[in-house]
């Protein structure tokens, strides 16, 4: 407590209700899978998929963490707005520059203000 | 994954060194156990009890936060050097004014640059 | 830019709506003025001495961060809703426990959602 | 107070080590001259163009914020490490997507830990 939300597939998630409400709160990294020790490697987070959030007021995705393992890298912090704002949807979006020196696992956690932590699935990176 | 590591009674811990890991990273709520509705009430967050934690630029508490079960309310971050600095120890506080509306479960995280996220016993304020 | 709005005093300001415009947008330093070098030292800022901000979903006061001289020491986020929620007013208000190893000069920012970043005077504390 | 360092041309500065010192903290803006309404747009921030800055434990850049006018639409922070670490050297680099409603002036703060706040120059987007 509180509680961190793990994405669990979809694909797999009967009810349309839940698969959207699964998908538009977790956060989906994108990034190759191997990189160079030493060089800038591109890491996107993206909160949701196929379905989106929205980005009401009262209701918005505020903070995009990323963890290597048990250590944050970086954090993304939004405004209600960020998005649009009141009565419309979308995908906040953040991609960090960062340094990796060995294999790394990296991990995200969404923050939505009324659904609390989210969190993604592991991406595991080659370092060489 | 990210490990949230949560805090266990330490007086039923048997080794010294294992009290001072785990007490020396936990955050402690401090708050009175009722409030009054719509009106300020002050909880304090402090990291470590009878045991203080390093302050070194490469391994510090750099934030803590207040969650309402899987709300967060506030958070505070510090950076190195706020607790005395290299080869110093302290134990970070913070304390926030916060209004609730009805009773409340408080929750608190802090995090380690080296060791992560800790979380703290729950704490239950009634609220009238 | 963006605007950094630097607190002025208010007697000296006439007109009511702006005395108050300016009062509750500020965050006001209490501390003692001296401290020991060393040992944990308390700072508290309030955001508002005499008025109250509103708490409204797109309208509160998000951070508050104390700076000693340009270096940054500490910084409080809040969530809307922390000061009671829309239509409720406060006075937004978080104590650091710091250490100071030499004389200071802190200062701190609140930044409003709707109106920026507004900047106490600075409070000189003498450390020995 | 805290100073706000403004980023100035340096092709029109003299000494090499000044060139260094303002290019390698200055937030660089990056993005398209115009955008659509409604719809996700890219906004990378990078500090320094022609210099790294360094990624010590003690001395880096922390973070990145991003305001339109006088309002935050978001905020990256980063742990000592992500560029590589001690004894390295790094241009940190962050991408938002955001969606902006009408024509907007961007301005981004980066904060050294050493050298505190610097902002850069202003970066004006038409919205249709």
């Amino acid at each position: 407590m509180p509680k961190i939300n793990v994405y669990t597939d979809i694909s797999e998630v009967e009810r349309e209700a839940k698969k959207d409400y699964i998908d538009r709160h977790s956060p989906f990294i994108h990034c190759e899978p191997s990189a160079k020790a030493g060089e800038t490697f591109e890491v996107t987070v993206q909160v949701g998929a196929d379905y989106q959030h929205p980005d009401d007021m009262d209701h918005y995705i505020s903070s995009v963490a990323l963890y290597n393992k048990d250590t944050k890298v970086a954090e993304a912090t939004f405004f209600a707005g960020s998005q649009g704002g009141q009565d419309k949807k979308g995908n906040t979006r953040v991609s960090f520059g960062v340094v990796l020196e060995k294999d790394a696992t990296l991990v995200a956690h969404a923050y939505c203000t009324k659904h609390g932590v989210w969190e993604s699935l592991p991406e595991a990176v080659a370092v060489a």
